[in-house]
């Protein structure tokens, strides 16, 4: 790709910022301390669904500002952890002494690999960093490399008897998985719950579980209520993906009771503040919970017809995905890195560069699913952008 | 004292509701939730600086609601821990890499204590009951009993003598102590690292510094820059309290950089909330921090003028404090639990009990300072409620 040399000094700004946030991509607004040069458009890098925000915005202006009782949420001492999963219990139909609060499901990974980990964890590779950046001193950590040929799909068998073979104390399996979103079947994670019983910690992160579905009307899954009868069973789930709300910090774990107890006994009392008490009462109620499944599956859709419209651009390998984002491999020698610089630079468009995420071989990048409209102007960018560097390519060819 | 027989209903319930909060208590959200027939018109369990909530929300409203960025906050996930350290840097005047962001203090004594005491921690008491909730099993804990003669102040020299003794590798200091107010001076906190630098880790908890001083302009004071030359001394801060912000769980500690870089190394990655990240930047800013401190002052004042009040009435002995509350112990025969049950019934003011606080021998009640108006209405109150049992004392002691 071609840069000015404006653009080179941003693209090195770039380079550092990444490095300084490890794994993870910058946040927005860090973004804006740092290079408040850049005017950033549209977030796509950020993995969550806008029609969701509008309507837990709706409800707090009306309810929580418009009232005034925003005062007392940012007064006041939040209710304590096991006052708030109460509140979860009747809603998700599963006791309250199997509900963990957690300041975001960041804190939950956190929690569970530090407290239950004992000495081996594997891990599906690619994956979410945190799992295993988070495992403590002294911990194996076990790669099960999933394949390139499978589309990063996890293959059932191979998987069983890999854990059979290592015997790790925890395993990991998000569903569908970042950076692909590739889904487990129900039928399959029953089939992993069966044979791999042996197992301590059978950890399954469902913070994109919202986008997945198994029928044609797009019904909810989850793995929550399986907790009751498999006790090694440690649901942990986002709220900031599906209701969009990734700066309240709110999410939730569902384990055996004696895991809750024991984070509980010297940790956790006031991880939730006023705003996630609030959406967490709000989720549970059903005037909400309605409104809220109706754009799920608007949004669903949408980032059904942005995934087909992906696939239609030439030098891209759009993977296959259950969750509300793609991974794209970009072929014809483009470079990710410069891609997603360019993107930034010209158009606005923040993308998740992945070459960071161990396990992936090639140029690869993760693009949210946005609103119609943000889609649409990135599927522009994205098809002028490439057009555009096979022209230069041309152009290039013909002056060697 | 005397309740009808509605009353002891109530009386019952704020006992069950009182045991579930274990040795914290119930916030007002759970209050709500659990007590609709109660209403509470003054929290004076809650200790926090009601004219800097005002001011955080002047400033929120401007910035934040009237601008639309309240979008932003809620929808995009904050900045990492060590972006909002950088924020906080330049004003304390302290190194990035000293500073670790907590979801409140609450999480930072839970990181300190789960990942750096040793063996053997010593604990002042009365005191703050996470610090020997939150120790972790297999660590012992030493107590040291504050005397009731010396009005539970810190006698330097025998603390000094007892770390000594004892050899404990963590030691816990609240200055100004929760729940009395005593305050250890600047000069004896210094004699204490000087003597006692053989000790791993020196915690002051500064969460209610902000209310003391010790020149006559009530100059703030803090013990955070001494972290650089003692580097054993670990300083957490709550900004709950000072700032009334408890809704939004913002904290820091000032640490030894190889602690710091311990706790980020594997964990606390997305800890702040969207409405901490822009606390902290404002906090950070100094034309907030002129308009805070001409509050935090005035509060001060206020306070003072609210203990000298609290003194002369009969039946109760206020003990010395330099926090935004004190510790009263009722004399007379007046048992605490009824005496905070007749306040909330009757008077619709909610009160601190301690008889979970081991240390504290006798009847005690901790009550906070409110704003000028509501601290009048609580010595009308507790005046009237103290005369009132004298009156049915009298009464009592006619007819036997």
């Amino acid at each position: 790709m071609k840069f000015t040399d404006e653009e080179l000094i941003v693209v090195e700004k770039l380079e550092i910022l990444k490095n300084e946030a490890g794994s993870h991509s910058p946040g927005i607004f860090t973004f804006r301390q740092k290079l408040p040069e850049l005017e950033i458009k549209i977030d796509a890098c950020f993995l969550s669904n806008p029609y969701a925000t509008d309507l837990f915005i709706e409800y707090f202006n009306k309810e929580i500002l418009e009232t005034g009782k925003i005062r007392d949420l940012l007064e006041c001492y939040p209710s304590q952890n096991g006052v708030i999963a109460e509140i979860l219990a009747d809603f998700l139909d599963i006791n309250a002494k199997n509900i963990f609060i957690g300041n975001g499901a960041i804190e939950i990974i956190q929690a569970v690999i530090h407290n239950f980990t004992e000495k081996k964890i594997m891990i599906n590779i690619p994956t979410f960093s945190s799992y295993y950046e988070y495992v403590k001193e002294g911990v194996e950590v076990v790669y099960n490399e999933l394949s390139k040929k499978e589309d990063y799909s996890l293959d059932i068998a191979n998987y069983i008897a890999k854990v059979k073979f290592h015997r790790p104390d925890t395993i990991v399996l998000i569903n569908p998985n970042n950076p692909n979103g590739a889904y487990t079947r129900v039928s399959d994670v029953q089939r992993i719950l069966d044979e791999l019983w042996f197992v301590k910690n059978i950890i399954i992160d469902e913070s994109f579980i919202h986008f997945a579905y198994e029928s044609k009307n797009y019904q909810l899954v989850s793995m929550a209520n399986l907790v009751e009868d498999n006790p090694n069973l440690i649901v942990i789930k986002s709220m900031s993906k599906d209701f969009g709300v990734a700066g309240i910090r709110a999410g939730y774990g569902i384990m055996k009771k004696e895991y809750v107890q024991t984070l509980l006994s010297n940790g956790y009392l006031w991880n939730s503040n006023g705003l996630a008490e609030y959406f967490f009462r709000l989720y549970a109620r059903s005037d909400f919970a309605m409104r809220y499944d109706i754009l799920r599956v608007r949004y669903i859709i949408e980032t059904l017809e942005f995934i087909k419209e992906l696939r239609q651009l030439p030098y891209i390998k759009v993977y296959p995905s259950m969750a509300n984002f793609v991974l794209i491999e970009l072929t014809n020698g483009i470079l990710a890195s410069e891609f997603v610089a360019k993107l930034l630079i010209t158009y606005g468009i923040y993308i998740r560069i992945c070459d960071d995420k161990i396990g992936l071989e090639g140029q690869f990048i993760r693009l949210a699913s946005r609103s119609r409209s943000e889609n649409n102007y990135i599927i522009e960018s994205l098809k002028s952008c490439l057009e555009m560097n096979s022209v230069l390519d041309m152009v290039n060819e013909t002056v060697v």
